[in-house]
């Protein structure tokens, strides 16, 4: 698999904040997982919201993904640009018929739906483009975000999406995938049968708890995303340790006001304000110095307590940090670094900030 | 003033989520403060790390302002290439001296330390340039952050900073400005007298207190960026009304699950996770419906709950959104619509991601 080129720089010579990727670690990832959904008879639709990479979407699409997962248009027009043809928007798309519709004119879209009007923007966008559109339809699995949360909606729902010129239902889909799901698919399944429409797959997603999404029973495509960096988070959740973190945020400490008090060149600007949940305290994980916590950010600025450090980091030094969520700093940097067989090169965020 | 061109739109063709800017608040918000310093004596040196913007740097300084202060030398960068020749970095630069000096090489530069190390950067870029670059010492008034904590350090280093060929001593600066900053340049003035050095001036920052400086009595320039839009954490400290938050995030309801629980196209990607503290709860206030909470958000996810509110948003709707803290929300953005006169054109958000 080729790399993007960019301009290649040495650690030390790295401008920080700069996020730097291990393209070892990434590949091991994604190995990972495309092995397990092998093993089990599960379709992977990575989610690309992670990394918003060409280059990363296609190492996905080289190991054996069945196309991609994006949330937003603005992603997927990226995407498709790229050459990859085989696209779900796992998001409700109200009002923009006609974005959706170029893309249906050249690539195989599939979107989900949990409304009437998300149901009518893809039904103008597939009459519009002539080409069929593949319409899941989301329910909710206990995160109470979209997805409708009774059976009979999506009954309804999936009667209409049946009836309605160009658009195929082609099954349905939730986040993440956990019990709930396999109640309302299994409720789903009696109500459908009854009705005579064919489920023709369930898709689940979330990385936390992937590798065990087989034991559902019920699931037929695994979309996930954070998978292919890992982050603090993901430690927290049991689904990775810190040597499958791929993602780092480097930094310098600038300041060294206090002897326990350690300020560095990242904040809320490079890093986020997510917190990390059970993956530890603070905003990220220091790799040299586990024992400090980065427990206040600014813009620019991460104060670091080492209070609890019997090292202590100087000024002018570099540091590896884990983020919290790796999702969200992806789209605050316009390239990584990435590091491979000991060169590190610049790749670009191709969808970065792409919300819409 | 002259706005840079881009596309018009209507604010039902615009694309969500958008950020919004209303330029007539922009301009009254950039007044008072302007006509504040005035009468107070106190020059004016807006932060540009809240709008990023070319253009709107040079509203501000075309009302009066006394040049501009930049966090990273990549904002400064781009503010000199637009021809601003007045740069304060108010942030320790450790290692990064060719860039400087290639800064001072063509604007007047100010940069801000609080070690050797930052000193060491300074005196090699100005060297390098053959330019002069003042220097301000940083002190800590109590947000231990960046900034010395001891009169005596402040005054070893403005002595270097006065041996040390090409740089000047500029002053003190500090974040914020408050009783503490009072009691350390008291305590500063009485050493550096005995010590026969002259404080050219101080040098305080922060929107929220902005208002009362003067009152301090020892603050001579005003760094403040969050005023030119205001936000959530600026009514909640008390600066600022809801009338004189000129910049919304435009999002659209997309899912209506449940009675009351909508989900809108913004979430931590457009808003930030930043929390607004005093301004209240939840991730942004929506204007229309004052009694919703957006209690939630994932990435492009926003949950809202409709509880409280009797009047609740159909999906399809647009919301205007405050948000919590605006300047990472900017920097979310490559840009901004700003509304004028009736019309709303695209204006590009320059300097954002330039967090090195």
């Amino acid at each position: 698999m080729s790399a993007p080129k960019g301009t290649n720089v040495t650690f030390e010579d790295l401008e920080t904040p700069a996020p730097l990727v291990d393209l070892a670690i990434v590949d091991a990832n994604l190995k990972r997982m495309q092995d397990y959904c092998d093993s089990h008879g599960i379709r992977l639709r990575p989610h690309i919201k992670t990394h918003k990479s060409i280059a990363m979407a296609k190492r996905q699409l080289a190991l054996g993904a069945h196309g991609i997962t994006c949330q937003k248009l603005g992603e997927a027009e990226v995407m498709a640009d790229a050459g990859i043809d085989d696209i779900l928007i796992s998001y409700p798309l109200v009002g923009k018929a006609k974005r959706l519709a170029a893309l249906a004119a050249r690539v195989k879209m599939t979107v989900a739906i949990d409304s009437e009007q998300a149901l009518t923007t893809a039904a103008e966008a597939a009459a519009s483009a002539g080409h069929t559109i593949g319409v899941l339809v989301e329910f909710d699995s206990g995160a109470k975000r979209t997805g409708v949360v009774r059976v009979e909606d999506a009954l309804a729902l999936a009667r209409k999406i049946a009836e309605t010129p160009h658009l195929t239902f082609a099954g349905l889909m939730t986040y993440p995938a956990n019990e709930n799901t396999v109640a309302f698919v299994n409720a789903a399944r009696a109500a459908f049968d009854d009705a005579g429409i064919a489920i023709p797959m369930v898709s689940g997603g979330g990385t936390p708890d992937a590798f065990s999404v087989h034991e559902l029973g019920v699931i037929d495509e695994l979309r996930v995303g954070t998978y292919i960096y890992n982050d603090r988070m993901m430690i927290g959740a049991g689904h990775a340790s810190l040597a499958d973190c791929a993602f780092d945020v480097i930094a310098t400490v600038v300041s060294r006001p206090e002897e326990n008090r350690a300020i560095i060149d990242a904040g809320s600007k490079s890093l986020t304000s997510d917190p990390a949940g059970k993956g530890g305290p603070g905003h990220g994980l220091i790799r040299a110095y586990p024992d400090t916590v980065i427990d206040r950010l600014s813009e620019e600025h991460g104060m670091v307590d080492l209070t609890h450090s019997t090292a202590k980091p100087e000024i002018g030094e570099k540091l590896r940090i884990v983020p919290n969520h790796v999702c969200p700093v992806t789209n605050l940097h316009d390239a990584i670094w990435v590091e491979a067989d000991g060169e590190i090169s610049e790749w670009p965020v191709d969808a970065r900030g792409l919300t819409r």
